[in-house]
C-alpha cells in the first residue's frame, strides 16, 4: 500500500465526499477477499486496487482528462467494477452504456453524453458496428477480450482492456477534488422519445452508498446484509450502477461475484459453488428462475434477494418462498440513485402469520434515512397517509438525479415545488408503508375514477394457472378507458378455456371490497407473450398499441 | 405528523446534511418505541418528536434565533436529548456545558461561547451560583427541575423546562439551511491553560453519523450494534456529543434508555430491568463496575461495551470478559467527533484461540470509512505500518473539527498539512490495526530513546494484585527522563509488599523481548489513589507535579 504523501491544497479540514473514500477502506480491512468473474477468473482487492491504478494510468495515458467521459459496454464483469471507481476518481465521468437500447438509440447516447472514450466488450461489438461512422466525439475505442479470438470488425482498437491495465504503471495518485463533480451518467430506457440521461455527483453516490447500507444492514429486524454476504447483481451494471450495490459492497470489502451476461444455469451455479447469499433483480429475473427446471434441485435457502424495478406481484413473491428464496421489496427508479425505500418488517409485525408479513413483503415499503417521500394530488397538495388516498409519489433525498442532461425542459418537469416527481401513484397507510399502485401514465381511468393496473396484475398474478399477465385501459366512447387484462399461462395449463374462472376471481375481490365494480376487466385475453422493455418490465406503450 | 408544505426556496435538487434529517425516519419507523429516563420517566418516540418542536417554540418564544447559542447543563436525560435535537435544528447552536470543569472553568467557557439562553438541571445550580454575576451574554436561564424542590439561590429563572415545553406549540416549521452551520460545540477539559472549544456541523454529524453506524454495525464478524439494540450511554451527554451514539440511536429509532448522574447501582439496576444491550464508556467507568459488589449478582452476558477515551488495558479487558461483559476498543477524541477506528476482529482472526483474539480487542482498532489515518514521524513524513516504528497519529475525515473555536493559533497546531494531528502516539501494524501507545506529551524520552507510559500500565495492569496504574517519567541527570510507575492496590492486597514481584513482570517482559531494557521501571510506587481529569481519564500532568 505505501504510505500518502501528507499535502493538501484545499482548506486544511475539508474532506470531500469522493467515490475514491469508498474504495480505501476494502484494503485494510480485507485485502485477501476474493472478487470473482464467473467460472473463469478470481483475484483479491490488493489485486483489485493495483488495477484500478493501473486502469486510470492506461486511461491517463490514452490522453484520458478530468472532465472527460469514458464510455464501457460490458456485461456485469470485474472489469466494469474497475470502472465504476478508477473513471470517477481520475475525475472523469463514467458513461455507462445501456447495451438494451437499439444501435440507433445507443448512438444517440454516445453522441449525447459527448463520450471521449469506449470500452467495449468483443461480444458487443456488433452493436457498436452499424453507427461506428455516425459516432462525433469519441477519440478512441478498446477492445474487452472476451475470448482471444478476434472480432470481425472494420472498426480499429487503440487497444485492448488487458494490455492496457497489465502494461501501466500500478500505483496512481487519486486527487481531491469538489464533491459535486459528476461522476457517472447513464440513459433511461424511455419507451417515448429519445432516451434520457441522468447523472449524479461523487457525493451523491458516497451518500446513497451510506443510505444504502443504512436501509438494508442497520435494522436488525431484517438485518438483509452485511460485511459478510457474498454479493452478486442481478440487475445490469449499466443500469442505475447496479442499484448502487457494488459501490456497498466494495466499501465493506465482501466477497463479490460478477456472473457476465445472464444465463439462468450459470447464475444458479454461481450462487451454489460461490455461496452466494445476496443478490437483486427485478421480478422478471426471479420469474425465470422459479420456472426454470434447474431450481429444483438446487438448495437456495441462504440467498437473500432484493427485488425492485417494479412492483413485486404477491404470486411470484409466495412462489420464490416456495423454493425458499428469501424476497425482500425495495424501490427505487434510474433517477433516484436508486434506493428510496425498503419492505422492512418492523417489530411488532415479526409475530404476525406469514400470510400477513407477505402483504409487507409485497409492500414498496419504508423509506430508508435521508429520504423524505410523500403522495400529492393533482393539486400538488399531500395526501392523508391513511392507506386510502393515492396519487403521485414524489421524493427527496441527498442522492436524486439533479435533472436530465442538457434536457432543461424534461428536467423542471421531474422537480416541481423542490420534489422529484418519480411519475408513480401509490398510497402511504398509517404505519408509513408506501405502496405504488401504478404509473401515472398506465393508470386506467374509466368513467373518472382511476383503476390501479398493477392491482388487476396483481389478482390475476394470483390464480394459480397464470404466468405473468398485464392489465391496461382501452378505449371506451362511454366510460373514457375499460380495463382488459393480458395473460400468460403455466406451460402445463395452456390451450385451457380458464376466462370465465379467471374472471371470477376479480369479481370474488370486487365482492370482498377489495376492487370496486368499474375495476373488474372487461376482457381476458390469452397471449403467447407479453411485451417488454430492454429491463424486462412490462411495456405498457407497446401493449397499448398492440390491443388499442 | 400531520403533511409537510411542498415548498422549496433553494435550488429544487438540494438536501442539506441537516440534524433534523436524521430525526424523520424514527417518526415512520417505530413511533411506539420507547425513550426511557431512569427509573422515573418513559415515553415514545411521537412523545419525543413532539415535545422537540414544544422546545423549539419554547425556546423561539424566549426569543433565540438562528446563530443565538443555547447552553445545557443537565445529566443524561431524555431532556438532553431533546436538545440534541430542538437546538440545531432551529437553526441555534448547543453548547453542551462540561460540568466536571470548575466553576472559573465553567464561567470561562460561558462566556467564550457567547451563549445567550442557559438551561440548568436544579442539582446543578450550585455550579452557577458563584459565577452567576460575571457572566456576560446569556439573557435568559431556564432551570431543569429534577425534584419539585426549588434550589435555593439568587439566581433568576426565567422558567422551568417543564413549563417551557409543555406550554408549546406542538408543531414547528424546521428550516433548511446551510449543512456547513455550526450545530454544535463543547469544551476539552485540556490540563494546560483554558479549555478550548471545538465544533462541529450539521454536516459533520449527519457523516458522522454514517460512519458509527457503518464501524459498529456492517461488520457483522463483528456487527457491535443494530436497531434492535437497547442503549444506554455511559460517556456523559456533554462530551463529544455521548460519542455521538444518540444522534445514531434516534435515526434508527431503537429503544433508549438515560441514566442521569452516573451511580453504578442505578447503572447496573438499569442495565438488567430495562435490558440494555449497548453502551460505551472509558475503562475508568467499567473498572469501576467490575470492582462494584453488585456485579456479581446480575447477568451481564448480553451488554456490549464499546470502550474509547483511553487505550484499553489487558488486565480490565480481562477482568470485563470474566464477568461476562462484551467490551469492544474504540478510537477518537473531542476533535474528532470522536469515532476514527474500531477494534474488529477480522473474519479470518476468528478462528484464533481467545488469548490472541484479546489482543486483536485491546487494539486500537481499524478506521472505519471515511477515516484516513497515517503516522508521522516528528519531520512529518509518513512511517511503514508494520507494528514498530511510532509516530504522531494524524487523521483525515469528513467529521474533524476544524479547529478551535476562537483560537486561530492553537488551530493552526491541531491542522498541519492538511491532517489532524491526534497528539496521539501509536503505530499501525501490517494488518492495518493502529495501537496507540501514548500521548506525545506522556511518552517518556530516556536517553535519547521513547518508552510507553501506557506498555508500563498495560504490563502492571496484568498483575492480578493490581487496580490501577499509572506511568510516568521522572527528570534524570543522566538519561534525560527515567519511568516509574505508581500502583493502586486492589483492596485484599492492600499493605501487601509486592514491590520485588511487580517488578519481576517488568524484567519478564524485557526477557521475553518486549520491552527493552531502558523501559524497565526504575521504581514501583504504592499510592492509594491517582489523580484523573474531568472525564476519568490518568490525569499525567497532575501526577508529574506530585512526583517530580
Amino acid at each position: 500500500m505505501g504510505v500518502k504523501i501528507i499535502e493538501q491544497t484545499e482548506s486544511a479540514y475539508s474532506y470531500p465526499l469522493l467515490i475514491k473514500n469508498l474504495l480505501t477502506n476494502s484494503l485494510v480491512r480485507s485485502p485477501d477477499q476474493e472478487i470473482i468473474y464467473r467460472d473463469e477468473m478470481r483475484y483479491t482487492y490488493r489485486d483489485f486496487h493495483r488495477r484500478v491504478a493501473q486502469l486510470a494510468n492506461g486511461l491517463k495515458g490514452l490522453g484520458v482528462k478530468q472532465g472527460d467521459t469514458v464510455a464501457v459496454m460490458d456485461y456485469d464483469s470485474h472489469r466494469y467494477l474497475e470502472c465504476y471507481f478508477a473513471v470517477p476518481m481520475m475525475g472523469a465521468v463514467l458513461h455507462t452504456v445501456h447495451i438494451r437500447l437499439s444501435p440507433e438509440q445507443i448512438l444517440y447516447t454516445i453522441n449525447h453524453a459527448e463520450d471521449d472514450v469506449i470500452l467495449v466488450n468483443s461480444e458487443l461489438v456488433p452493436l457498436l458496428e452499424p453507427i461506428y461512422n455516425k459516432i462525433k466525439t469519441v477519440k478512441k475505442i478498446i477492445l474487452i477480450k472476451e475470448t482471444d479470438e478476434a472480432p470481425k470488425t472494420a472498426i480499429k482498437f487503440e487497444t485492448d482492456y488487458e494490455t492496457l491495465v497489465s502494461g501501466s504503471k500500478q500505483t496512481y495518485d487519486f486527487p481531491d477534488f469538489d464533491e459535486n463533480a459528476r461522476a457517472t451518467t447513464f440513459y433511461t430506457s424511455g419507451t417515448t422519445g429519445d432516451p434520457k440521461g441522468v447523472y449524479f455527483s461523487h457525493r451523491q453516490i458516497v451518500m446513497h452508498t451510506f443510505g444504502l447500507m443504512t436501509g438494508l444492514c442497520a435494522y436488525h429486524s431484517q438485518a438483509i446484509m452485511t460485511s459478510k454476504d457474498v454479493y452478486m447483481p442481478l440487475t445490469p451494471m449499466f443500469h442505475v450502477h447496479a442499484w448502487g450495490m457494488p459501490y456497498l459492497f466494495t466499501m465493506l470489502g465482501a466477497r463479490q461475484v460478477y456472473p457476465g451476461r445472464y444465463e439462468p444455469a450459470m447464475i444458479l451455479k454461481l450462487v451454489v459453488t460461490e455461496k452466494v447469499t445476496f443478490s437483486h433483480c427485478v421480478p422478471t429475473i426471479i420469474h425465470m428462475l422459479v420456472n426454470s427446471p434447474v431450481i429444483k434441485t438446487v438448495d437456495l435457502s441462504t440467498w437473500k434477494v432484493v427485488i425492485g424495478g417494479s412492483a413485486l406481484p404477491r404470486g411470484l413473491c409466495e412462489a420464490a418462498m416456495g423454493a425458499k428464496i428469501n424476497l425482500y421489496s425495495a424501490y427505487g427508479m434510474s433517477e433516484t440513485c436508486p434506493l428510496l425505500t425498503v419492505a422492512h418488517i418492523k417489530p411488532h409485525m415479526e409475530s404476525w402469520d406469514e400470510d400477513r408479513q407477505i402483504d409487507i413483503r409485497c409492500k414498496t415499503g419504508l423509506p430508508i434515512p435521508l429520504v423524505d417521500i410523500e403522495i400529492i394530488d393533482p393539486m400538488g397538495d399531500p395526501v392523508a397517509h391513511d392507506g386510502v388516498q393515492t396519487g403521485e409519489v414524489v421524493a427527496r433525498s441527498p442522492w436524486l438525479t439533479q435533472g436530465y442532461l442538457k434536457n432543461p425542459e424534461k428536467s423542471e418537469e421531474l422537480w416541481q415545488g423542490g420534489w422529484l416527481h418519480t411519475g408513480d401513484v401509490g398510497n402511504i397507510d398509517t404505519e408509513g408503508y408506501l405502496k405504488i399502485t401504478d404509473r401515472v401514465k398506465d393508470v386506467i381511468k374509466t368513467g373518472g375514477e382511476w383503476v390501479s393496473s398493477l392491482e388487476l396484475e396483481d389478482i390475476a398474478s394470483r390464480h394459480p394457472a397464470v404466468s405473468e399477465a398485464a392489465a391496461i385501459g382501452i378505449a371506451d366512447e362511454k366510460w373514457g378507458e375499460r380495463p382488459i387484462v393480458l395473460i400468460v399461462l403455466k406451460e402445463i395449463y395452456k390451450g385451457k378455456d380458464l376466462e370465465a374462472e379467471i374472471k371470477q376471481a376479480f369479481i370474488d375481490q370486487h365482492d370482498q371490497g377489495n376492487l370496486p365494480k368499474y375495476g373488474i376487466p372487461d376482457k381476458i385475453i390469452f397471449v403467447d407473450a407479453i411485451a417488454k422493455t430492454g429491463v424486462g418490465k412490462l411495456d405498457k406503450k407497446v401493449i397499448r398499441g398492440q390491443y388499442k
